[in-house]
């Protein structure tokens, strides 16, 4: 193997990824929509397949409901969680939902591309987590972190802003914009195994002039050429916990 | 004044609050249902007034986009902040939201009452929020923190969840659950001004026995009890920065 096949930590490089890539935009041509862009180009002439969903443009139904499901395990009383188990046990989730299943299920890389509303994501894409990231197809009961369903496979937040970057970070007004991210970079896409890329943020989005995007664009270019090579964020590991997930005594 | 008039930190108790109660369960007659039941009960006992906004109920659309403003500031390019601020400057800020904004408006305290999906809303409340917490209305630019636009009002987040308390603190696997709500404790509640109180939790929810649910139900009630004297979260101030938002020298 030559050096050009090592990434600078060492992995393989990959040149045959698919991607999925989820985008939530309420404009059709925002500067979100233009880091999308971006990226099919960019990782498709880096050799990879990139699948797009588009959830504005599919008129994506964000709210996690009682009809999700074709037949249930309790008709009288619905615990979702438990209905997203028996449902995909049994192959009875809605289509919609299974649909986006599968696209996550058949990727390597899921990149979530939105503009930051409340420090979250939009709600229309936050429902595409809630519907889609199954209980029992995703992570278990036990099954979570190191020991979840989709270890093995990468996710990126990329995401648009108001707020400039000198607001951030540990004397920043808001503190570190990952840190107000952790439900989502901890809690969802490494509480089910991914393996969490450093993100990429465009600060300042309404008020910056089009030589800033460009220069925005081309970072980010350059951000998803170094894939392989992106620093990972650190998870909690199931070793350190017992079978009811307290934690265990440090080893001396 | 009484003794019995003040709160442990001095505070004059309340006995006339507006409250506004936002509510969001796929199920109708989940433990969280009960909670809401058991906050207007105890609430309206205290002399406080309590309006119920119940998002499924309500059938309430979570998708922000551009049929939420009556005319626009830029039909052709659609930046959702800045059309809010002219929405709510020209009331021409569509109805379904505009009732939401207005309760809000007229209440002392906000309770969010929700089952946690993903360490945050369900997306229909997160809708909520992105629609209802309008730029103009409750912040600015730099109206922020303890300078927005609702320093005076409370808020109190109350939440089920299938984990476990254990689960949760500086040694618990997924650290601490204000931290992992941090987004919307401090970056939406706390951002628009609201004094955020000690939220409540109902651990693992879907697991444990109706005993256990009650004694769960009779702890809110005393939560609620102490609406006055709840621990208030510590919030960034304004006073630390500059009018750019930069960390100022600190004071030696």
């Amino acid at each position: 193997m030559s050096q050009q096949d090592l990434g600078s930590n060492g992995q393989k490089e990959r040149k045959d990824m698919k991607v999925l890539l989820v985008h939530a935009h309420p404009e059709p041509a925002s500067f979100c929509a233009a880091l999308r862009d971006a990226a099919v180009d960019t990782l498709c002439r880096n050799g990879h397949e990139v699948v797009v969903s588009d959830l504005y443009e599919q008129n994506f139904n964000p709210v996690a409901g009682p009809n999700d499901f074709g037949t249930r395990r309790n008709a009288d009383y619905l615990v979702y969680s438990l209905e997203q188990r028996n449902g995909w046990q049994n192959r009875t989730i809605a289509p919609d939902i299974a649909r986006e299943v599968e696209r996550v299920l058949e990727s390597d890389l899921l990149i979530l591309n939105f503009p930051i509303f409340w420090f979250s994501m939009p709600a229309i894409m936050k429902g595409w987590i809630d519907r889609v990231f199954l209980s029992g197809a995703f992570f278990g009961g036990k099954r979570i972190y190191d020991r979840a369903e989709l270890t093995g496979k990468k996710a990126l937040v990329t995401a648009t802003l108001g707020g400039r970057d000198h607001m951030f970070g540990p004397n920043g007004v808001h503190g570190e914009l990952n840190g107000m991210l952790r439900h989502l970079l901890q809690g969802t896409l490494g509480y089910c195994g991914f393996q969490v890329l450093e993100p990429f943020f465009g600060y300042h989005v309404p008020y910056i002039s089009d030589a800033e995007r460009s220069r925005c664009l081309e970072a980010y270019r350059t951000h998803l050429g170094k894939i392989d090579t992106l620093p990972i964020l650190r998870m909690p590991t199931l070793d350190d916990f017992d079978e009811v997930m307290r934690p265990l005594p440090k080893a001396t």
